[in-house]
């Protein structure tokens, strides 16, 4: 009975799959608590692999839900501008949710926060496919933005073309005439692993070598690109320029720079990503590859509430394009 | 008889005054459209000269409402977190607004979103009178955080102690050794006026002359921080210390001094306010005064919240403290 998916879904159905009463799959849908967690884990189950979805769906509170793993200094303020300027053309508020580093929140966030019923969810953070089922069955859409894992294709998501922009800023220090060109990679982020790739692209369609002792992974942080490039300037062949996988990272090259005497770009080029404000401010100012984050965080928002109206967007998953800002710390290689 | 005030305010009361029926005061007390400005306006006023508050409170949507006027890069991150923070540990959740630099989006709010019924407003945003009298109209009470222009006594809010900064930046720069010491000020919002003053107070203090010819007034960003270094540093009894209103304004003289071959501390000494992140990255490390951001947001948070369960604070008004962080950019005046 349970498998015959020719029978309309409804609630009763679920119900009738699950074994327990329709209060009880109502429940679980609207979020409400005093169902097991074992019942609410073979509800949502059901709702999901059965594809149920209300038809008229409860009255939501008129605001779209933006959550954060963590709040970041350098472009969360992007991301927050994009999704306001689109859900204030739509009369809906902001709520803002910050999962925090040891995601401590993720539960409340679930269980308290979504009986608001946002209108949609748009998630910086990556969502669990636990977490997914439990918006699925609540019947609230989401979108994540530039996700930092593999998502299977039913998740809609709007990145950035990580992997051009990787080869953009490698081409750049190629064309410039760099040879022995370093990247300071990211720790594993699928935005990590296109970046690493458009560098490694770039030096192979240039017919230079790609160097393992030339790559250092690290994480995304100033102190961490600081150390990496410790490693990379103090050799005898050091490389003449290096592309960061962030713009954090570039400016702990800059201060390692500057402790062994070596100035930018005169001794090195440097090129960071993402472009957040800072790169405009430190000396030299940097030549990064730019990542659309408002733009990227007002699309995520608009397909998200094009989700939300039923309807099916014809590219549930898109990449906006990054595009190279030339400054000052790119330079040709000294004689 | 509307003059009567020892009879109780009631909803009826304020119709009477007013001459309007009681749904159309209750209208204007819930955020209701349909009600003409003139009427509107009327209700408020009388709503605000008697006092009249809800005594049940229609059913809140579980949020605060954080206002600001515009996101900045630099700082908005530390108040959200504050604000987080606490809305977080009540079971809260927060809606963020940003009303835009043409404030264009005042009336959207204040017509739609408050109908949102948040339990309170925590406010970056100046609130101009009118519209604090509409947020007590409705009964929601409201905390300005960091305010620009004086506010009557009644308005609840959280700063910090921006004299007493500007006062040991100077002690500092003083102590050193410095007697030649510029200051770059703020266009004139309260925490400017403060940190000048600051800045004089010390100066007197050390029976240091002021003079006015060592103050350049100019706004609170990196490009005008620049335009005036060159100002204080293009002539021949240049100052050897700079304190600047905020730490953008300091990066500003970071670009200038580097322009006109003047080391930081070598040559000049640079010290700011705010200790925003990018005051940690720049080179040298800004030493700045700390303006605990975080802790004044979820103070005000705090504030807010208890505003709206009826208590009365003890302080409605409150400054946090300032600390100065010595870093890199100050030294003794070159001999």
């Amino acid at each position: 009975m349970a498998d015959d998916v020719s029978r309309p879904v409804t609630i009763s159905f679920i119900a009738e799959s699950a074994g327990v009463s329709v209060p009880t799959v109502s429940k679980v849908i609207n979020g409400r608590s005093g169902v097991a967690a074992g019942t609410r884990a073979r509800v949502e189950e059901l709702i999901t692999r059965y594809g149920y979805r209300k038809t008229a769906p409860a009255q939501r509170s008129d605001v779209l839900e933006l959550v954060f793993e963590q709040l970041e200094h350098q472009w969360s303020i992007e991301i927050i501008r994009g999704v306001q300027r689109v859900v204030r053309g739509n009369g809906l508020g902001l709520v803002l949710t910050e999962f925090g580093p040891d995601r401590s929140t993720i539960r409340y966030w679930i269980d308290d926060t979504l009986a608001r019923r946002p209108a949609c969810v748009v998630s910086v953070a990556q969502l669990s496919s636990g977490e997914r089922d439990q918006l699925r069955a609540r019947g609230i859409p989401f979108v994540v933005l530039d996700p930092i894992v593999e998502l299977p294709d039913d998740v809609p998501f709007v990145g950035a073309t990580n992997w051009s922009g990787g080869r953009a800023a490698t081409r750049h220090l190629i064309q410039l005439g760099h040879h022995r060109i370093a990247m300071i990679a990211g720790p594993g982020h699928l935005f990590d692993l296109a970046r690493l790739d458009g560098y490694r692209s770039a030096l192979r369609s240039a017919g230079i070598e790609v160097r393992d002792d030339l790559i250092v992974t690290t994480p995304l942080t100033q102190e961490h690109g600081q150390v990496a490039a410790l490693q990379l300037l103090n050799r005898p062949d050091r490389p003449t320029a290096v592309f960061t996988c962030n713009d954090l990272q570039a400016i702990g090259v800059y201060q390692t720079a500057r402790a062994l005497g070596l100035r930018i770009p005169g001794d090195l080029s440097v090129v960071g990503f993402d472009d957040v404000p800072i790169a405009a401010m430190i000396d030299p100012p940097l030549t990064t590859v730019h990542q659309p984050l408002t733009e990227m965080a007002a699309a995520a928002t608009e397909l998200a509430l094009a989700l939300g109206r039923g309807e099916t967007p014809a590219q549930p998953g898109i990449e906006l394009a990054t595009t190279l800002t030339v400054r000052s710390s790119t330079a040709a290689p000294a004689a």
